[in-house]
């Protein structure tokens, strides 16, 4: 079962962005919460001032360390004594701002967990990652999918050749709340992601097709390196992508398909995956998180099940859980994992390692930079008019 | 509920192909008895007379109507006075003979239904439907998922505008038992798929992608009219593709995913659509047949489900199943759906009309010709590494 | 893959019951033709001489082979030479004529299928059950769920020892139909199982409940020893009970729970059972048949699945199915199994063995009379307020 | 979306048990992070005290607030001023210590929130009962599952009359962990739970048959008012019943179904809940907590699903997700709002309402009395033999 790692303190975070009717820094808020490795005790929730003060005072933060800007944080907070300073800069900020937030929280010498995508080019992204290694600092994209722990199950088992070869890859990733132009509504979460000025080049495959593309690569274990794709606007009046497909290849053979959408109309948030090799296959779904689909040749289908005390699981699988088998969990304790490895980590550099170890799922850097080679990649082959282009 | 359609005869049935081993002529066989509108009077089995003769005695035939050969059958039927002569032929031989069978077949004057894919070629393809035009007999193409009752109340759902003007369409047809060297192991079933002698110019896709094609086209009720795909053969040594997966683009500006596959190792007889439009979605999976899961925007996701009593479904698919609600029906009520159609259809032919009016599934000459058409692309555009191809 | 028995002739059927209107004519009509053992040549199909003779007509019987009543029926068929007499007798009539029936069939040498519930009484049921053993005729009841080849491979893995020790069995047999009063508004089906005359001292429990006991003593393999019951009826003026539940206890120490109702609004037919072991357990639900779960102490949940190509399913198991894997199979196959079973039984009393042997799934009048035995002691218990009543 | 209640302070606890090894402390811990409501701020982990002491400093509690028996921390922490004194006492030791505990909180003047079942005998939970009013405290018994929204969202369709009068309620939790003798194999969740003298007179039924009598009267808004039960002993050796199952009377006329085990091999925590009414029924699995089928007379099943933003729930149910729809929920954010409610309970005795109503959902000690004069009518029906008998 997951424990915190350090019983000595709990590791300072500070976040930026996240204010009131941005849900997703409420979700990392609860995660972590969950986590229990953290103390949230700083913030720049809002470039509007008054935002940003009334959620510190929501969150029972001192007034002095809630701040109007994020520079502003990040260079009061560095001056600190080390003792009392951060430890991790949270940025919960739309697409267009990770890439100036996160150079200054490397800059003054803060961990990094970042939101996706990493930024709006790829030329961002290098340069982001050149300062990662520079800063040597820790850095976490939230793939958030990636901390469901049976996700990691099926890394693993494709790795130890469970399924032999891996030949196919069916990825997807469908949502349809952007079926209609919400936008136009004023739907604050439908305007940032369907404006170019604050979410790059593209739309949907920027927010949701990056989750898709990671978690292939994620299981599959292999890169893609080339796609064919075809990206759709279906809305009238819209600016971005709000619907793509591609098929792909990847660096061991394996071929993939890959689709996501944010105009599904009736769809949640149906992220999936199915991965087949010569032996067998393994099937899951975000939405049923607690269950994964593993069938072998001439065998009945077996679903593997969540839960600590699972047996059938890999140990550090299992280890992963926080409850036993038959009790669900979700999509905040997804995301307390990646804070929790982030906490590992953040520990190991000062020497401490944790009693107890779990599935290290940690999305980095590198996988941002991948990420948006991804984008780019996609939007390219589509303006190319399906031409198969390799991810560089 | 289905009742057969005329009380004075049965119509009368030739076979061709599906003695013994040959799994697929049972199944027409079994369909046939469901069906209740046809008697199976005559037969050309096999090309070896005695596996032919065996099969006749066995389906207690007269020894004068099994033949040893389809030439024989064909011509000597034909000679029958006409009280006596057959109906209708069934070709379920292997892909390469269809065309030259169903030739001869319509030259005879007889109605056939045949075995998918129509032919080996586009050509052939073409040829063949002027020959039904020009004889003007009744043809109906074995596409038997569109005989499952909830296809077609997903396709008049789609129609009527249910959901809204389509964007997106999602097809998939995986299968796992080529995953190995089945044609090695000298698998009767898998040595003609995988040899171009006798399957043509594509295994996987002719085979079963025709199926999500087809299923596509018709629920959608648009056009394929491009692609652009890959094809793979993962399993070495093999000489057809045995998977491959595609973007298209329809007629009336609906865009889709297509993957077929023949080694997706642990899935028996994977076939499932989804469909998008601005206000809706539909889901149906051919291995849960009896049940259409309808999305609206804003509304719970409903579970239509099959039967003769369900009111909700429209009039004459409540009245395409045998049995009540709750009681499962499956492939060979589907298949028998189609020889029903072709009966009504036959008979009209005669100036006499059914009582009752079911879905009328027929999936005719012209579907055949575009599943041809559709084949070819499909290769054409893997073979120019992934342009994308009209659909002639 | 399932065959018919033998190739000289079809056996010969005379149905009694089962005319326009009636639903479960048609079915064992189109159960009968899936099953192609039988020709269906003589039948009473009505006590209106009228709708006899037009569903005669309509079914193509010769004239002289449809009779306006049974006796005429049995008496004159029974005196045709014994090469053109008939083999086997269907009663598809409301219960409450099956005794007389059955009883007149047995007695003009006929062997009987027969719809359940077997009798009105205990006393008929044991009467008959003397007089089939006194003429040495087959007796078959249409338990038809027993015909899913999937609840043979429950019952073979329970007594093979798969699960361990038996100890606990849940069995619900939930329907919907009857939650108004239907009979008030002229349902014929609702009509006559709801009037005490023609269905005898149960509804619900005589009706539907005797199939969920049924498939528990199949299943388990162990017979139901005692009673504790609940009857209800619960829509007002209705005269028999339309709901009932029961705590019970069988044979080699399994205990169990029953819940069989009518009025579980919307509801279609939820047949389903759970048998949990020592060591495992199994779950099978007839809207789903294809599909059997079985679990084990410490491992994934496995999934069995149908077809006649599915090599893990116990061989005889495997062969009772008509189609491969994932082609569904559904009830009118499941009732084609008993059909079945009973052809093989009719051939080997002339000496004839089926080349290929399937699960011999045969509801016999002992399990007709167990049933009996049931319906009177659910009946008493709850007319007691609950007793346990010991089952005859 | 969920938030926590108020800005001003954090309500402190102090938690009685919950040391290592016991695993539902951390479930506590964790679902009092999530709320975000309180602060753990002392405890008596263990009647060990190193154990307690080593737990406490692991949860970096200040020393002098972690204690080695509950009497001491209980009349210390009242000692200590109003403003710095505990709010809530949370129990979560073995059964047979929650009387004295709660007994000895409430004398102190604190709040508690207990595990289930409250007390072992009814005497004592009517003893505690009566102190609860006379003190006038808040006492919430943790029947977690009432916590998960779509339970709220099936009660209060039922309240409404959406699927008028109910007729029937089947509900069922069965678990497979202790299908061997765990207690002989020295695990500690199952030494206690199966021991007379820890657990009192029942084990299975007082575990979790509890909770499913709980989940009963509160979807339905009946009591039940009579059962007649069959408790069982499966494991050789075990002295408490391991599993069992009733018929029920509630009290406006709904029949029910209840079976309880924890032999049932393979199941994991299966919770489950059907509620049938004149007009529809609906269905909750607490291993799919994030949805509910409800169906109504003619029409399709449909699929009500958990989130934040979805609309056609109650508005006060769709207010208490923390995630949009699509992001699965489970037990801890269950557990979480139960400790919510209760802190909006507490902040009301001081005159503070929250700004956003939640479902308030906060089992009672009503309920523990329920619960426990349930357990008391199981085990006596079942020693008489099956006997309905009245609950209290």
């Amino acid at each position: 079962m997951v424990d915190s790692v350090n019983t000595k303190r709990k590791l300072q975070i500070g976040m930026i962005g996240g204010g009131q009717g941005a849900f997703i820094g409420e979700i990392h808020r609860l995660a972590i919460a969950l986590c229990g490795d953290y103390a949230l005790v700083a913030g720049a929730f809002s470039s509007n001032a008054d935002v940003s003060r009334s959620c510190g005072e929501q969150l029972q933060l001192s007034a002095d360390r809630v701040y109007s800007n994020y520079q502003n944080m990040l260079t009061q907070e560095a001056a600190r004594p080390k003792s009392d300073r951060l430890d991790l800069i949270v940025i919960v900020t739309p697409n267009y701002l990770h890439y100036q937030i996160a150079c200054l929280a490397l800059e003054n010498g803060f961990h990094v967990m970042c939101e996706k995508p990493l930024t709006t080019t790829v030329e961002e992204a290098r340069s982001l990652q050149a300062l990662v290694t520079d800063k040597a600092k820790r850095f976490t994209l939230t793939h958030t999918y990636l901390g469901y722990p049976l996700v990691s199950q099926a890394r693993k088992m494709v790795a130890r050749g469970e399924f032999g070869r891996i030949r196919k890859v069916m990825v997807e990733y469908h949502q349809g709340w952007l079926s209609r132009n919400e936008e136009a509504a004023g739907n604050q979460q439908a305007c940032w992601r369907t404006d170019p000025t604050r979410s790059g080049i593209s739309g949907c495959i920027g927010d949701i097709g990056t989750h898709a593309h990671n978690l292939a690569e994620y299981v599959v274990g292999q890169q893609v390196v080339e796609v064919c794709a075809d990206l759709s606007t279906f809305v009238p009046g819209r600016k971005l992508d709000d619907d793509g497909a591609a098929l792909f290849r990847m660096s061991k053979g394996a071929k993939g398909v890959l689709s996501a959408s944010q105009v599904c109309a009736g769809i949640e948030n149906g992220l999936k995956i199915s991965v087949f090799g010569e032996e067998g296959s393994c099937e899951w779904r975000q939405e049923d998180p607690n269950s994964l689909v593993v069938r072998k040749l001439g065998r009945p289908a077996s679903i593997y099940r969540s839960g600590s005390d699972q047996e059938y699981l890999y140990p550090e699988v299992q280890a992963s859980f926080r409850t036993p088998s038959g009790h669900p969990e979700g999509f905040l304790e997804a995301l307390a994992n990646l804070y929790r490895t982030l906490a590992v980590q953040i520990w190991q550099d000062f020497g401490i390692s944790p009693e107890q170890q779990l599935v290290p799922v940690c999305p980095d850097i590198e996988m941002g930079v991948r990420g948006m080679v991804f984008i780019e990649a996609m939007v390219t082959s589509s303006n190319e008019g399906g031409s198969w282009v390799p991810l560089g």
